[in-house]
């Protein structure tokens, strides 16, 4: 029967193999905690360690031995653990059992849903779930059915590059325009690289061709939210010179900080300046902080999001459905699906023509898509709504656990108001031997590979010089209160060793 | 335990669960060549299926019976079966055991390799598997290390977009310029997607702002293949009109009838009218047909290949790769990276800042990404070289008897030379009909939903005028000879009935 089609999954091979897949993994979770969390690799150890020439011949069922010893010999000692309980570096990257059912199911069925026609239950999945989402966290009624929609991203970067295309397309259709874009300076990297592919701007600066500056990064204020007076300056400025203010993209949950911009009050300034009358698109990016809304409590994050025109957050990251799972809303699927659809002959089908139906290749940039829907819904039916907001709240409860660690030890201060989960912490004390302390800590911590924090400078209060910050972002599935305080126990310790060396630590 | 972190994985349920779903995918490969392979659902049906509301309770591993059960009632009859052994719609979309399990491992890991220090071996297991690729497909020395390089994107479509940001990049960078790109009229749509998405023009037929034409669609020869004499022409039309040529997209295996555009008189156009001169970049797309060169006989499609900056094809169409995998492959990282790139502080790390390690987040639109390496990897040792190029001539084979078959039948005639495993065919007789009989043809075909295939429309040789094209695109890993002979069989009896009874099928 294998020699009828070479390449044919034999089902009772995929069983056999799969059951040791899956206990593969079981153990893999049992152990998370046990191996060091950030790689201990140097670059070159899997290439050297990895044939340099192709398998000429297949190992088959009878090789998987070797192909699992070697998942555990070379793989798994260069892989930074992002389900371990001690990942608390980038916001996180939660993996759960009905998240990865989901996934494995998605790769075993094999399809692709570019098309309504090529699985109507791809799309009417996404369709439900997303709708399912935007009740958890009660999203305004213009995002869902009859008039807005939702669909799943890749991620938070394609979500606000797809979301400028369709502003650049309401605004400017085909007409010659000097084009601006506006976000904080404390939004995300993603916004400037959306702008720089979609030829907005050329330059990471937000400069472009000819020195106009077609992405302004508008101040904060000192808690580091957007400016809405700022904002309001800029774009009355542009105007004045004859430039096209076309997107802003507002931030709910910075990644540094965790700073929410003031969402009604930029709300109010488009629509003062023009901005919103000449068509302009406002974008809300929540992709951390909004799996938090599933919680009533902290459904005041959104406060103001009527007045966006798109919405994104990503279940991927802090609500338990692998990666990549980027939830994707907007009030105008008109203008985002003229600016992406191409319909070539050999994509036009019966369905389509006949209308009806939403063919979701044209609310994306690739054509082809995964079934990610299934695990979505899942992680919906497996853990509830109850589930998922014990989930959030046990996270931030540790954040509050560790916030009031900082808080007591004088060797440290909070950098920032906690946001959530998120603690932002530094030395006390001058700002230059605090900032040389914080990076040999950090060093240190990632030298023991014990515990993963990241970092990033936030603005001095007095005059705005950059100031080192520990970055505890507090995510992981796993992560326990007993974690937490291991975590602090260790991150003091060290913090204590170089305070008394001066700034490297003793050993 | 589980009340400690609510969300954590419990090794021995995800066991238990892992099992259970490892089985069900086992019994639906079982059964698939059994089901429709075009879903039945109309327009709604799942949506009015599924509970309006979201659930509030979680259903826990206890509630599974019911996922389980709510898969096979709701989920499977809205599927388009892609792995079915009669689907030839579309190019295929390969799933194999080592893919699937590939995939699972990397939802179970939940590693995200976005830098090389969040996952060493994400990325050096990519860049290896990437060159051993290269290996198998013959691909020019300046594609691989050290002056290259290859990464995973998730589709062609994307591949495209970077591959044309990088371009605009190397030849305009901060300069003011009038863009043109080029492409064949036969080349697939996301090339203009691209360019929309990009701000090189704006509207589905290449024009843009102020009514300029910048993507010109050349036009192709007898064989549906790019005219070189035409590229020449217009490219130097466009220099003369001060216009900047800056981006060719050639393609490897059209999609509407596999056309193979001419690499060596391209390489050879782009020399001589000053194109390569002034950084202009050509983009090599092979999505769909690249796969065959892992066999030498094959191998011939791609020369000229050294002429490109940049290929791609989509080991997850045609090699037995899961979806998402395009193989994507530079011989200028640096632009590609100097385009794409933006190092926020929160991003800054040891192992980026010394230098010698890849970051592949700046070869891509988003920035985070899956450890997709995994299933390539285990697909290349599970079935190695040797199984690979005797999948790749299973289908060859396929096409050859179907294109036989064909030949034989006076009612039927090829529409265009068989491209490796798929051949476009028609109807018999004077042009008029024999489209209205072939559409008719497609829509009996597919109201049956035993067999799937899919059309497009090819210029007629004569006066350029559309002909209906029906698209037997064999690939499917499970298609045996068996199921080629039953789908023809049916095809010509449906044809017949529609010939006896004008262009409608009796029943």
């Amino acid at each position: 029967m294998s020699d009828a089609a070479p390449g044919r999954i034999d089902p009772e091979e995929f069983r056999r193999l799969g059951h040791r897949m899956v206990d593969w993994i079981a153990d893999y979770h049992r152990q998370v905690g046990e191996l060091p969390v950030l790689s201990r690799s140097g670059p070159g150890d899997l290439l050297r360690a990895l044939p340099e020439a192709p398998p000429e011949q297949g190992c088959g069922e009878a090789g998987w031995d070797e192909v699992l010893a070697d998942l555990d010999a070379l793989i798994v000692p260069g892989l930074t653990h992002w389900q371990s309980p001690q990942f608390h570096a980038y916001f996180p990257c939660n993996a759960s059992t009905p998240g990865i059912l989901g996934e494995l199911l998605s790769a075993g069925l094999g399809i692709q849903g570019m098309l309504w026609a090529t699985s109507p239950a791809a799309t009417e999945l996404e369709q439900r779930t997303l709708d399912w989402l935007a009740q958890l966290t009660n999203l305004p009624d213009r995002f869902r059915a009859p008039d807005g929609g939702g669909v799943i991203q890749g991620t938070a970067s394609e979500a606000t590059l797809v979301a400028m295309v369709a502003a650049r397309h309401r605004v400017a259709g085909g007409r010659d325009a000097d084009l601006v874009a506006y976000t904080s300076t404390q939004a995300h990297s993603s916004i400037v690289k959306a702008a720089r592919i979609a030829g907005i701007c050329d330059e990471v600066d937000g400069t472009t061709r000819n020195g106009r500056r077609t992405v302004r990064f508008v101040p904060t204020d000192d808690n580091l939210r957007l400016d809405p007076a700022a904002l309001r300056a800029a774009i009355a400025e542009d105007i004045e010179a004859g430039r096209t203010p076309f997107f802003v993209c507002a931030t709910v949950g910075t990644t540094s900080s965790g700073a929410v911009d003031p969402l009604p009050e930029i709300g109010a300034v488009l629509a003062d300046t023009g901005f919103r009358d000449a068509g302009g698109w406002l974008h809300v990016d929540a992709a951390w902080a909004g799996s938090a809304t599933v919680c009533p409590e902290h459904q005041g994050l959104l406060a103001g999001l009527e007045h966006a025109d798109s919405y994104t957050f990503n279940p991927h990251k802090w609500l338990l459905t692998n990666f990549d799972c980027s939830a994707f809303w907007t009030s105008d699927p008109e203008h985002l699906t003229a600016a992406l659809g191409v319909t070539p002959e050999y994509l036009r089908n019966r369905a389509t023509d006949a209308g009806g139906v939403v063919d979701f290749r044209d609310w994306q940039i690739p054509l082809g898509r995964r079934f990610r829907a299934l695990k979505l819904w899942f992680v919906l039916r497996h853990f509830g709504a109850e589930g998922l907001r014990a989930h959030i709240r046990h996270h931030v409860a540790l954040g509050e656990q560790f916030e009031n660690l900082v808080r007591q030890e004088p060797m440290f201060e909070l950098a920032a108001a906690r946001s959530l989960s998120l603690v932002c912490f530094r030395l006390s004390g001058p700002r230059e031997r605090a900032n040389a302390e914080g990076r040999a800590l950090l060093d240190a911590l990632n030298a023991e590979g014990q515990i993963y924090l990241s970092h990033t400078t936030l603005p001095d209060p007095v005059d705005q010089a950059p100031r080192f910050v520990l970055r505890m972002a507090i995510g992981a599935a796993a992560t326990t209160a007993d974690d937490i305080s291991q975590a602090w126990d260790r991150i003091r310790a060290l913090a204590a060793q170089i305070r008394r060396a001066g700034t490297e630590p003793t050993a």
